[in-house]
C-alpha cells in the first residue's frame, strides 16, 4: 500500500524544483526501471503491481492498479513505478564526440536525442542551463532507459564553448552541406539550437564549422527539420565513415 | 462568438469516427493554418482571437481567449483554430520514392515523419489501415503544416506491397548496413514497421532489400532507434547521393 507521504513525494517529483530538493526522480515501466536498476543509479523505492517481476529488489511495495493510477504521471500506467536518486554528475569526457543542446524545450525531443546519442556511441550530452531537465518524466519516457547510461550535464553553454579547445560544429540552416563536408569528427562538440530559433547568434560566433542538412523538396517547406531528427541525421552521417570503411 | 453547435462539432473532431462522419478536421496555430489555407485543402470555418491575421478569410468568427480555450485541443492554444474539409486522396505517384508505414501508432511520430518526408522531397506516404489517422490533432501539430502538401493514403499494406512491381526496401534491425549498400533509390517503397515490433514477418517476406542502421555504441543498448529518427536517417542516406554528386 502507498502511504500518503509517498503519494505527496511522488506527485511533487513531477516538478524540477522538488526533484532538486529531494535529489530524486521517477521512472515508470518495466523496461526503463530494469535498465536503471542495473546502472549506477540508486533505487529509493519501487511500487509494483506484480512484485515477482523484480523479486531481487527488497525496497519494494506492492500496490493495486488504482493505487498505481493515483501515483503515475501517465494515463495508462505500466505495472511499476520507481523512485531513483539523482546522482552526482561525471565530468565530461573530452576524448569523444559530445552533443551540446542550447535552450532545448521539448522533453520528448531531449529523450529521443539521448536515445539516439546512445545508439551512436555518444556518452556525453551537455545542455545550456535553461534547457528542459533530463529527469522530467517525459524525457525519461522517450529516452527509453538510455538516460541510465548517458552523462547529461547542465552548464553555462556560452562560456563552456568559449573556453574549450575542442572543434565546435554547429547545426544551422545556412551552413555548408553535411554531404559536401568530410565529417571526420571523433571528438569535438556538435551543437544544436533551440527548436524554434536554432543556434543563437552568440553561439554561432564561436563555431569552427557551420553545417546544414540540405532540403531536397521542390518548395521552401518545411522551414526546418524536427530537432531530434537533425541530431539523428548528423550522427548517422558522422558515424557512416566508421561503418563504411 | 462560438455557437454550441460549433463547440460540439469541434469537440467531436478529436475522434476519427466523427472526422470521417463530418469529413472535417481541426488545425490549430497561425503557422499551420496559413499553410493549409494556401494548399488544396478547403476551409470550413476559422475561429480567431485576432481576425486581422487572416483578414482575407471571410468565413471567420471572432472569439475571446476563454472561448478558444474551450474549443482548443491543447492546454495553451494559439490564437487561431480552423476546421478544414478532408479532401479526396490523390493516387500514389509511383515515379518517386514512397514511404510506407506499417501499424504506426504514435501520432507525434507520424507527424514528424510527414515533416521529414517533405524536407527530403517525398510526396507520398502510405499507411496500413490500422495506423494512426493523419488528421489526428497531434499528427497535425507535429507535422507543422507539412500535411497540407503530403499525399497520405491508407491501404491494405500487405496486398498493396504484394501487387506492386516497385522495389521494396525494408528498415529492420537485422538487415545489411545502410552504409554498406548503394542506396540508389529514386523510386521504390521504403517500408518502416510498428514502433514496438518493427516490420512484421508477413511484410519481411516480400522485401527485396532488408536494411539496417548499424548501432555504434559499445553495449547492446538501446534496443532500437525511435521510428521517426530511423526514417530521417534512411532518407538522409538515400538523398546524400544527390547532394554529394
Amino acid at each position: 500500500m502507498v502511504s500518503k507521504k509517498d503519494i505527496k513525494l511522488i506527485s511533487s517529483l513531477k516538478h524540477k524544483k522538488f526533484r532538486d530538493l529531494n535529489s530524486a526522480f521517477v521512472v515508470e515501466g518495466i523496461k526503463s526501471i530494469s535498465e536503471f536498476l542495473i546502472s549506477q543509479f540508486k533505487l529509493v523505492k519501487l511500487f509494483s503491481i506484480d512484485c515477482s517481476a523484480f523479486d531481487f529488489v527488497t525496497n519494494q511495495i506492492e500496490v493495486d492498479y488504482n493505487e498505481l493510477k493515483k501515483i503515475s504521471f501517465f494515463n495508462n500506467p505500466d505495472d511499476h513505478l520507481a523512485i531513483f536518486e539523482i546522482p552526482n554528475k561525471n565530468p565530461v569526457d573530452h576524448n569523444n564526440l559530445i552533443i551540446a543542446l542550447e535552450s532545448i524545450r521539448d522533453p520528448g525531443n531531449l529523450g529521443t536525442i539521448i536515445r539516439t546519442c546512445e545508439w551512436f556511441g555518444i556518452k556525453d550530452v551537455i545542455c545550456s542551463n535553461d534547457s528542459v531537465d533530463c529527469f522530467n518524466p517525459k524525457v525519461i519516457q522517450s529516452a527509453m532507459g538510455s538516460l541510465s547510461r548517458m552523462n547529461v550535464n547542465y552548464v553555462d553553454l556560452n562560456s563552456y564553448l568559449k573556453n574549450t579547445k575542442l572543434d565546435l560544429i554547429g547545426a544551422t540552416l545556412n551552413g555548408k552541406s553535411i554531404y559536401k563536408t568530410d565529417l571526420q569528427f571523433d571528438k569535438g562538440i556538435l551543437i544544436f539550437g533551440n527548436e524554434a530559433n536554432g543556434v543563437s547568434d552568440k553561439l554561432c560566433d564561436v563555431l569552427d564549422y557551420n553545417l546544414t542538412i540540405p532540403r531536397s523538396g521542390i518548395n521552401d517547406f518545411p522551414d526546418s527539420l524536427n530537432l531530434s531528427i537533425s541530431v539523428g541525421i548528423f550522427l548517422g552521417e558522422i558515424k557512416r565513415k566508421i561503418f563504411s570503411d
